[in-house]
């Protein structure tokens, strides 16, 4: 059965949500997005999103293409139309469509907004079960990584310069440090029980998904340290995890090769997992 | 009267070229482009432009969406059904439609491929008669700018910070040298007459036109450094100019506000500009 898609002001099949050439998302990558997870059919931190998605497009001084109350409503109306009970609802609005020029079209150039859902199991995934491994590859993203643009040719590579070693995904590594994940923040447990993960800067993405987790981590008394650490830090860390809308929070349990701890599942990501996810049930909306 | 696009085997017009929003060109910036100039409906160095695309695509392990015959009748179609007598041609490949993935689609995904033509006057323009203002800004582009991939957005904020200081153009600087504009290589003529251009690397396009001029430069005994150089360098220069496909060679006049000898464009990029052109003109096919 098809997805019905979401395609500036339409609900029309999967086959036929096409976008122009000339839009600025195609050409110039000129476009910011959301993912929003769905658990039991409702969403999972949706204010978290919509403000990071105003964040990002004010940082691009980007047209609005309608209200989060239109937003709102259209995810609700995507759950709606493909049963969606677990997965994702990806968001991506553009500068637009118009003809090919490095300058920004002129003021009133309507924005597109386009959205689909992403039918997958969130909760009891192997990665979760098993732990992923990383590979450490150098980060050629961008200066801009808080802002959420769709400039994700970079990540992308990375993630399969990673794979292509045997990995699950890469932590990206720059000037000696672990930027993040290609798609996900990262955490290491140093020995002595602390929670490190690097600190808010245009290094990084701001995940929301982060800032919830380091709220639980604190609120279970887990010492927090925000910081840069190396692939060595890491790689000698009692344990690891990446957090992600779409993932939770995923242990890690290697890294270049090295196994961490006894090589499964670390108690602090499963016991972070479990919060979040606890919490998720109950909060969503 | 409307353009005819070329979208994935078909010719329609420009309001019907659309593609899937499922495109990783619209979703990753994951798409590569070329754009050729023609003059007198001929196309120049369609040779070095397919030369480059094939490099583009081989680096990012992207499939091709044709042969180079097939590319370039699709060229001379569109000349021939937009009556297109001296503009650009525009082309772009991606990795296709698939769910979206951070991971490359299953080989086998069909590569999009999309060109259009756009009408604009090449030979006879504003800014090589008058010359253009440039602005220094931060270059904040990722690594391997050596590949034309469609990650865009970076030198379109950068190209709009310049505007917004008054300047045409923006010259974007890293660890205290100049690597390019944001569309175009960038040279200046040092107090000895001798033209001085980024080396090449990850850090700049390769520009088909910066080979070009560069080969004339030399054939008119003009003493040619590829090194970078700073904006103070520059500024103390005795002319400065940018190349591109699609603007030749044309003069910069002004480098933060500061006038570069008589506020004029320099003999150097005006004689440059006059050979790139009557070659161009002997040679486009």
């Amino acid at each position: 059965m098809s997805r019905i898609v979401y395609v500036n002001g339409e609900y029309v099949p999967e086959e036929e949500a096409k976008i122009s050439v000339f839009d600025r998302g195609f050409l110039f990558a000129d476009g910011v997005y959301e993912v929003t997870s769905v658990l039991e059919g409702r969403l999972v931190d949706f204010a978290g999103h919509i403000t990071r998605l105003r964040r990002s497009l004010s940082e691009l001084e980007m047209a609005s293409p309608c209200t989060d109350e239109a937003l709102e409503a259209i995810h609700r109306e995507l759950i709606a139309r493909n049963n969606l009970t677990e997965g994702v609802i990806y968001l991506q609005v553009t500068r637009g469509a118009a003809d090919r020029d490095f300058a920004y079209p002129a003021e009133g150039t309507q924005p597109s907004l386009v959205l689909f859902t992403q039918d997958k199991t969130l909760i009891d995934t192997k990665a979760a079960r098993d732990g992923i491994k990383v590979a450490s590859v150098p980060d050629i993203r961008w200066g801009r990584r808080d802002i959420k643009t769709v400039q994700l040719l970079a990540p992308s590579m990375c993630k399969m310069a990673a794979k292509a070693q045997g990995a699950d995904d890469a932590w990206m590594v720059e000037d000696g440090f672990v930027t993040e994940g290609t798609s996900n923040n990262a955490y290491i447990v140093t020995g002595d029980g602390t929670l490190v993960t690097r600190n808010l800067s245009n290094a990084i993405l701001h995940g929301i998904t982060r800032a919830a987790v380091l709220r639980m981590a604190r609120e279970a008394q887990i010492k927090v340290e925000e910081r840069p650490f190396t692939i060595d830090e890491a790689k000698a860390a009692r344990e690891a995890f990446v957090t992600a809308a779409s993932s939770f929070v995923n242990p890690v349990v290697e890294i270049d090769g090295v196994s961490l701890g006894d090589g499964t599942p670390g108690p602090i990501a499963r016991r972070l997992r479990e919060i979040y996810i606890e919490e998720s049930l109950k909060t969503a909306t």
